[in-house]
């Protein structure tokens, strides 16, 4: 059995190796292990119950507005894959393809889906004739598989998981406002539930989803500096409705194409928890999804009485929060490594002479502060300490995104930022693409998005010097 | 727009022809649906809500018990699903093989996992050191491939979706216990909130699963007489541990190999629900997993106040029931027959003249019966009749299941009855295999399983004769 000390030293300070560090992190905290196939997880029970919590939350958001989950096939045949031009050519060459089954050699290849526009749009051309058929609000939890050549837990991964939701409306402007809703449910979940501030925009035409008219983004600052693509929404218009021979009849009687949509979020969100929130000590998890929002510990629990209070506090408090007891014979030292390793929000301690005192103390993980409680005082104290973990979280992440974020105005100040200054850049931007790969080559980043609130840096393109409306945030990214 | 004739004469009766009726109400309930993959369904948004359902109320049974979920990868490599001979020899032949990654040609085939012994028992070697890391109690909700000639909406189909618990214990008696309590899990459930009885038991070695040493069941009967296996769950011994070396550090310090146990649940238990319940106007569910309980029509609903009431009344009852609210311009007629098929519990009907009462019509689904209700009663009175449908379901399809099930003592009887009579047969057996094949092709039937609850029917074996101790429950199965 480790002590606290050999617990904390078997991590990688951030500072000396921030991939190590993540690397232990997720094995440490018991999230994720390596399986046998290569770049494939097993994501374990703590990183299982964290993705748990994650989804019911994600999943009450989009039931309260109107949609509807579905389970659709795992295979998708190659001919319906190539139906949509750009997409086949953005998704074939990082599919996995079954060729037989049993025995017997397949006359179709199947790939394993990476992503499902091409299954959804089969069945809704199938369920899609009149006006009154829309709109179709659908959303599937499942894995799906990319090809990658290197992989990390979370980040990137052969299969992950995630949902994908799928929609189909009557007009244009209802599937614009769907992309921009589905959007803002996720930058709220990320913001109100992970504690992680984000800026949403638009992608450029080079970053966007293979297929689709638009792509719009949410993009979150890891503390290393890089950005990480935390959720899409994207609008697809006709297209997809054209090459699928989707049609239904409109209120004036006339046969139309309808307007689409699609939106992800998946376990690579993990990622972006452990690497906004996470420190030197371990993960750092926000309460509202925490598996275990406070662990109680008793000390000197030998002691008459103690684990019987520790006891009778649990199932009091399992009323308000999810609350884990250890009552194992590991020595508290050691447990209050293992917790803070594990991200635990909240922790509690009580003793005998807390119990004398009718007290005990609360320690918050995100910046260790103590506070000794009155036992009759608890649930209202805890409620007030995990808001404050939530807040504190949110505050630090925010502060450090904008204390590491840049303005550039010419190329020479923009390499020499993204060269010594970890984070990103806003710069003009003039909506040449020969400037995109300009800005990828000499200063290695690339564009995240164009934000939705823009600001205006200057007026001409930090590349070219042309004349520039966009600003665009660039950086390094996951 | 359907009416409500045009509605119910769209079903094949179940008399006329059973399997037809079961695939009418599949579709017109819109549970499921093919796909583009010969084999492959797409479970529509009503199934997947019934089939969250009822992942929600097992998830919680486990969970109470201990268990914890983890998330395993899809693919499993060749060498890994030959490391338990008798396993790799049950599932090779129907298993799908993934041969190639883009374009890229794989060193080594990967199979779409058909069930994960081979994944968990990589993981609990890597993760199993000390008697102290047992029991390990894992559970996975997921979907699985076999590759299937011929296939069935829920009954029978490649991909499906299940659970599959893995766990791995310190002694053999407690791989025992766990085997049986699991099986007391599934038939509790289908029990308590599926209204589905089930006869447990224990599976002849011809019929358990590819590794087991024993195999338990639950085995249903379906309106037509036939057996539905419902819920399996296997006692491994150390088959597995030994072929994955997976060994600990015992009390006394020695080295030992684990007992492992698995068991699962599909969406099978779907074509269950629908089998035993449905009746010639569709399907009728039961009301604890049921994704709407309670539909509120409004009659007459152009008149004033009255979709007002039914909005009223639906924010109210939606505290205590999952309620929907159809106002849409369709019929009562339509209406009535569309809630039948989807099988909703209880039906509100609330028009001008209730309400002048106070009163409305609450309608059973199960026998039709209506019942007239004060407003001011209405929480009471629901719970009250989901709980007599409830019972009215369990009670119906119990008498069903007592009144088709019979015995015999000598082969001529078996093979007439099973012949004449559709339903089970106890009968005994000699454990002999000849005797069980013999059964198969002189009577068409099965063993489904060997009950906890013996009867002596006779002391001799049905099929040769000899002394004989064991019951068997005999029938066509699907």
């Amino acid at each position: 059995m480790a002590d606290n000390k050999k617990m904390v030293e078997a991590i990688t300070s951030m500072e000396e190796d921030f991939a190590q560090w993540y690397t232990d992190v997720v094995k440490k905290a018991e999230l994720a292990s390596y399986s046998g196939v290569r770049g494939c997880m097993i994501v374990r029970p703590y990183g299982t119950a964290l993705w748990e919590n994650i989804r019911n939350d994600l999943d009450a958001r989009f039931k309260a507005l109107g949609h509807e989950n579905i389970m659709m096939p795992l295979f998708i045949p190659e001919s319906l894959l190539q139906r949509e031009k750009d997409h086949v050519e953005g998704f074939a060459p990082e599919v996995a393809w079954v060729t037989h089954g049993g025995d017997e050699k397949l006359q179709e290849r199947l790939c394993v889906r990476p992503t499902s526009e091409t299954v959804f749009c089969e069945h809704y051309a199938d369920i899609i004739q009149s006006y009154r058929d829309l709109p179709k609000l659908y959303n599937q939890w499942c894995s799906v598989v990319r090809w990658e050549k290197t992989t990390r837990p979370f980040l990137r991964t052969m299969e992950f998981y995630w949902q994908e939701g799928h929609t189909m409306h009557e007009t244009a402007d209802e599937a614009w406002a769907e992309t921009e809703q589905m959007l803002g449910v996720y930058a709220d979940f990320c913001e109100q539930s992970l504690a992680i501030p984000v800026i949403k925009g638009r992608k450029t035409d080079k970053e966007k989803f293979a297929g689709a008219e638009a792509t719009y983004t949410i993009e979150a600052m890891m503390h290393d500096g890089k950005a990480l693509q935390s959720g899409t929404s994207h609008y697809f218009g006709d297209g997809f409705a054209r090459a699928f021979d989707i049609q239904f009849t409109d209120r004036e009687n006339k046969l139309q194409y309808p307007h689409q949509t699609s939106w992800g979020m998946s376990t690579r969100i993990i990622g972006a928890i452990i690497m906004t929130h996470g420190d030197d000590n371990g993960l750092v998890l926000p309460p509202a999804v925490a598996p275990v929002q406070l662990v109680i510990l008793p000390i000197a629990q030998h002691k008459p009485g103690v684990l019987d209070k520790a006891n009778e506090l649990k199932e009091r408090l399992a009323k308000i929060a999810r609350v884990k007891l250890d009552d194992s014979d590991n020595s508290p030292g050691w447990k209050f490594a293992e917790y803070e390793m594990k991200g635990v929000p909240l922790r509690l301690e009580i003793g005998p002479r807390d119990i004398e005192n009718d007290q005990c103390v609360l320690v918050r993980r995100d910046n260790r502060e103590k506070t000794i409680v009155k036992l009759s005082e608890l649930e209202e104290k805890i409620s007030e300490l995990l808001q404050a973990v939530h807040d504190g979280l949110y505050q630090k992440a925010l502060a450090r995104r904008e204390s590491m974020t840049y303005t550039a105005t010419t190329m020479e100040e923009m390499i020499a930022t993204a060269d010594e200054k970890p984070g990103l850049i806003k710069a003009m931007w003039c909506g040449d693409e020969a400037c995109e790969l300009a800005l990828k080559e000499k200063a290695g980043v690339t564009s995240r998005c164009m934000p939705f609130e823009q600001e205006a840096i200057s007026d001409t393109c930090v590349c070219c010097g042309k004349k520039a409306e966009k600003m665009v945030v660039w950086g390094k990214a996951y």
